[in-house]
């Protein structure tokens, strides 16, 4: 029942999460390359990138995949044979309502509202708008290893009279234990499942328990499960699609096309842009925190220095 | 109760299984770094190697941390502060017994018996001659992952009645998951505790479980856990001490020494020497078998088309 469940739902988000390292800045034959490995590996749905406001956000600065223009995401699943469903992420405030078409004039299916706590009753607001337009929408609740309790059941109380198929545990800071997963996933599904809603499962890599969470959020019901191929994505990534394909038995997966796209595309990448089991992303997970300092800390000369850094995040918690 | 549990006794064995990727060639320079870290990290033991016979294998061939005699051994440890414990192991039929000292003239606590589960009698009366010599003893059943249950339940009841401190469940082709070392964890605990030996747990990190799947250990029972510096180990490693130092509570132990070792002996030996998670490596684990035609893969030109190599290992069943 825990490796093959036909209700599981697998998520690629290389793009979209990978994107967090280089500002969306991914050449179209890479990202043409990713989606037709995606396509021949089975995966339910693949997300692009954002589809945040070009007026908040300088297409100067920002690779277009932090937009998802309709015509640059045709170009992508053109021609592709069985294409995954196509998903996008927004962020509360940098969403641009006027400028999203209606899903009849959209490759898109699902749009995921990514929020904090605080947000839920937000991002409702946005999943009911995006339901009006056509789509299918999940809640994706962001930090969920610093999230406090009581305002967690209440959020996920206003989620399941929500029109969206799904909200997901986000384990942005890579923090949580497997024990936690167990709770987190209980609660949600206390609220989500009799209202015929499922749950999700977003990890970060960075104690090395990605993958090991995402099993452990399956165990106790989690259907939907995000991974990124060779684990990229912001910091340490995310859990490996790879490793997550090989331990799902539903025959429609097949781990040849993501074995041969990591060679290609993945190993030469890796060495231009780096995410992994990187110390001072260790360390932020252990402390609990955003990944930022750490990101920081790794374009300075000392960036190797994960015992500096330990020292001076242990001091930050003194101060506070 | 999982993360601070007074019982729970950390073995690191960096130089022991670090020492299979490199044929036990470690400078004593970088052997006295490591053991001085882990003196001051508060780990319980250390194991520098095996202690192999030099009429088996060639001293020509093989580095002095494949034989662990004791002036080498009295050099590493001389002068440390508050020292760990020292283990050596070794290997069913690889042992001189002749040349082992009795205890009160080696440096070396423990002995670590290294056996398959059709060797476990063997083992036994191994544990009893070093017993007589006035060692403690260990046996770790490796390729558990292969083990069928009789023959491992008929193993653990005769090990129930051996003069040993515990027995490990050594998962050498890093295939197990979650509820299979429940169910290990378990079935050792059954014949082990009630005779007052414990339970130990020997991960490897093929599919990025070794932690997690210690965790797991420890969560059921588990109190002897081995790790090593930033998870150097044969082929894609160990479970990384440094996350498990940061996961156990007690205040015993110390991250930052290992930290600071990682830094100046670890970053630059990875350079020249690899382990970690490398796809060949995962390949292996995730089809439960030995890792060796994936350590050959790795010095052929071939050694980045993990693809091939999967196409390659999966023919194989087909033709078993």
């Amino acid at each position: 029942m825990t490796m093959y469940r036909p209700e599981i739902k697998v998520l690629d988000c290389t793009i979209r999460d990978g994107g967090l390292i280089n500002d969306h800045n991914f050449e179209d034959g890479f990202v043409k390359a990713v989606f037709t490995a995606l396509a021949a590996s089975g995966v339910d749905y693949v997300e692009l990138g954002y589809r945040n406001s070009d007026k908040i956000f300088s297409p100067d600065k920002f690779g277009k995949w932090k937009f998802c223009d309709e015509k640059h995401l045709k170009k992508i699943v053109d021609g592709i044979k069985n294409p995954p469903q196509l998903t996008t992420m927004v962020d509360i405030g940098r969403v641009d309502l006027g400028s999203i078409p209606k899903k009849k004039d959209s490759v898109v299916d699902v749009i995921r509202v990514a929020c904090y706590v605080k947000d839920i009753d937000k991002a409702i607001d946005l999943t009911k708008r995006f339901t009006d337009k056509g789509y299918k929408t999940t809640v994706n609740v962001m930090a969920i290893s610093t999230a406090l309790q009581p305002a967690l059941e209440e959020g996920l109380s206003d989620l399941s009279e929500a029109p969206i198929m799904a909200v997901y545990i986000v384990d942005s800071f890579g923090a949580l234990y497997s024990e936690q997963v167990h709770f987190l996933v209980n609660l949600y599904k206390k609220y989500l499942n009799p209202k015929g809603i499922e749950v999700g499962f977003h990890a970060h890599n960075n104690q090395q328990l990605g993958f090991a969470n995402t099993i452990e959020a399956i165990r106790k019901g989690a259907n939907y499960l995000d991974a990124t191929i060779y684990g990229i994505g912001r910091a340490a990534g995310n859990c490996p699609l790879e490793l997550l394909l090989s331990f799902l038995k539903n025959p429609k997966f097949n781990l040849e096309p993501v074995l041969e796209v990591i060679e290609k595309e993945f190993l030469p990448l890796r060495k231009e842009i780096e995410w992994g089991y990187i110390l001072p992303y260790m360390i932020t997970g252990v402390l609990n925190r955003h990944p930022k300092a750490a990101m920081a800390f790794r374009k300075t000369a000392d960036k190797d220095k994960s015992a500096l850094f330990y020292r001076d995040q242990l001091a930050e918690e003194d101060a506070a």
